[in-house]
């Protein structure tokens, strides 16, 4: 079996396969201030001849606020309002404005382990799967579904393996690595597949490593992007889930059956750049070094870790940003936000002329700020550049590392890392 | 004369009374994100039959983006992009989105000097009063006029003398004093007249405080907020304008003629509170303690300094911000905020559960973030309470003393800061 094939199994209660049909009990659902006034709204839709109209387990939903915060609009103050009210009556962990991006902030409070079947009102929900989970963006309806019921259904998916193997270049890292396995197989390479990413480079990749790669399956159409849990993810779980301990059938078997194994050997990939307006547009940083940008955005569910920001900082030092460009840094949660502080990076971005903002999703969805105008370019860490994605529809995005987002902010255009 | 009349007589080159109306020659012109686009295009249509259409002189205009920071929609993008095309094509200095508020970043970087006739297209342009000059808030049109002449009119004002003594009770700060006498002449006390502060309490302001004080004319109806130079106004600009040397002629004189003059006798104030919907609405806190509130701002160009910062600070000590209240630290510079990152109270703030971004106006003009829903009560240390000025028209604006704001955002209430 796969280890989507064990947790759909383990999650309906019955041994199932690929392709089939399964109603799965939800170990956990997160849902955001966008998406959960309508799961909300759904869910008393569901629940409208009910007597009591109680979600099935407040203790497995987490609520926070993280893509229009602080409140940008009216209309945002009044979903946050909205859902302040649902969680205090249903008894539901809202972590409110305080905390930061919900995939920063469900793994980090603990929310995931290995073997979980985890749904979200959001796209890159994927992200989850660095731990070994099963984990899943769902639409709002759904989520009401889930609210009223703990249940949803599935179909099993096949698994596409992607093995990764070779030691990573110096300046290159698992962005450009999961940039690269994307423009390889395109935007729609594993649609309603899990990804399993494996072989030496994902084993050798430090947990924040790892949740870009998981993060961004969603853009080759992944349902899941799942890595096997190992001694990294026992290490990261154990500071967080007291008493928690690796499971080893969290994995799939010798003779689990893939739908497509695909090899990579990375030992000599270059940066990769992910170009206008799509995300599987992707070109080593070569072809696409000296385009002028605009703005430069280290931050998001994909990376906005401390390792990315101290990339970042390292790779700056003291040289400040380059005139005419805006660099705005966002650390992903407060206690990466803490982590960065203490390191004196804050200090470090400011005094070097950076932007530097609480924990938030930023300019990554376009709709809060950091947006860009009409002919702008924005070179960006986060995980999508559709048409208008942060801003205007006439706006560029680019999509790379930190590494290459830092040295793209030193010059003022996309740079390669290798060059600084 | 009074100072207005002395700087009035320079500026238009003869000696004028209050009352008298005269073309006078401006020192420094700032605009800012919101209204200097308007000013441009009014600049244009100006200049619309002229070959060459430079302004009057470049090196007297101040341009930076504070409102909208970073671009918080694609309109504010645009203006952003709009405003950067004209300082460039203009050679107008241009802080763009680096510096933080007009109002702090004007007197910081030295463009502010007793006996200047300053304008700006912003209602607390009164604010550099502080510093002995005659400044006072535009509008985009009339700015269009001095972009184009370097010259405006304007009827001489009246000035109403504001003597202030007495020592100030601990907790009790210049703010107070201000929402003090706006609450006892009233919004319109003051009207198209020069407020002249005075008195031993007003010297013994330091910079900070007395900027505070002078920000705050216009909320009586004031075209200016003026303090006479002094030892502290010389040591402010002697760090930023080198080779300043004290005027002893930028003071109004002994036989100068008065609208009025009014006593204050602040040994006995106890701390102010500004209530909705009007800045003149004014009690002490201890009619108005125990109201909750769901957000409090500290910051804006009225009172986000570093010292202003520091109060909150050290009155928060180690204590975390009362559960379900949001806290909102924004200082108002990239000088102020770079103070107070290096007394670790970025640190303080972000373990307490605060927020804190990069110098803008934040949510003080309810355009940004930071906006209050319906029903919610924001507490803030900002200049305007009117109905929405945060955001919902059904929200409740209280406008405080940082400290107050500080004692508040402990408890969850308006809180006496006398009792933390």
């Amino acid at each position: 079996m796969t280890i989507s094939e064990k947790i759909f199994s383990k999650a309906s209660g019955k041994t199932v396969k690929a392709g089939e049909f399964v109603m799965a009990n939800i170990d956990r659902a997160m849902t955001h201030d966008i998406t959960g006034p309508l799961a909300v709204e759904g869910f008393y839709e569901i629940m409208r001849d009910k007597e009591e109209k109680k979600v099935w387990d407040p203790s497995k939903i987490v609520i926070l606020f993280d893509h229009q915060v602080p409140a940008d609009s009216l209309n945002a103050a009044a979903n946050h309002i909205m859902l302040r009210k649902f969680a205090k009556e249903q008894g539901i962990i809202n972590y409110d404005v305080y905390e930061g991006v919900c995939h920063q902030v469900m793994p980090e409070k603990g929310h995931v382990k290995p073997g979980d079947l985890v749904v979200g009102s959001d796209s890159h929900t994927c992200a989850y799967g660095a731990l070994g989970a099963f984990s899943t963006g769902i639409g709002s309806t759904d989520m009401a579904a889930v609210f009223a019921s703990g249940k949803l259904w599935f179909k099993v998916p096949e698994t596409i393996r992607f093995e990764v193997n070779g030691k990573l270049p110096k300046h290159v890292y698992s962005k450009d690595v999961i940039l690269h396995l994307i423009g390889d197989v395109g935007a729609e390479g594993a649609r309603y597949k899990a990804a399993e990413y494996a072989g030496s480079t994902v084993r050798d990749m430090p947990m924040s490593e790892r949740m870009t790669v998981s993060n961004m399956a969603i853009e080759m159409g992944g349902k899941a992007g799942i890595i096997e849990a190992d001694k990294v993810t026992e290490k990261y779980l154990q500071e967080r889930i007291p008493g928690f301990k690796l499971d080893p059938y969290w994995k799939s078997d010798k003779d689990a059956v893939f739908s497509e194994r695909r090899e990579y050997d990375v030992s000599n990939l270059e940066p990769q750049v992910a170009c206008p307006h799509n995300v599987d547009n992707v070109k080593p940083v070569s072809e696409v070094e000296g385009i002028k940008v605009d703005q430069v955005f280290v931050g998001s569910c994909t990376n906005g870790r401390f390792e990315d920001i101290e990339i970042v900082a390292r790779m700056m030092g003291d040289e400040p940003v380059a005139k005419g460009v805006r660099l705005l840094i966002i650390p992903a949660s407060r206690t990466e936000y803490m982590k960065v502080l203490r390191a004196g990076y804050i200090e470090q971005f400011m005094e070097a002329g950076a932007m530097v903002e609480s924990p938030c999703c930023g300019p990554c969805m376009g709709g809060s700020f950091g947006l860009l105008g009409d002919g702008e370019v924005g070179l960006a860490t986060s995980n999508r550049n559709f048409k208008g994605r942060e801003g205007s529809p006439q706006s560029f995005v680019y999509l790379s590392s930190p590494a290459t987002a830092a040295a793209s902010a030193l010059t003022g255009e996309i740079t390669d890392p290798r060059k600084i």
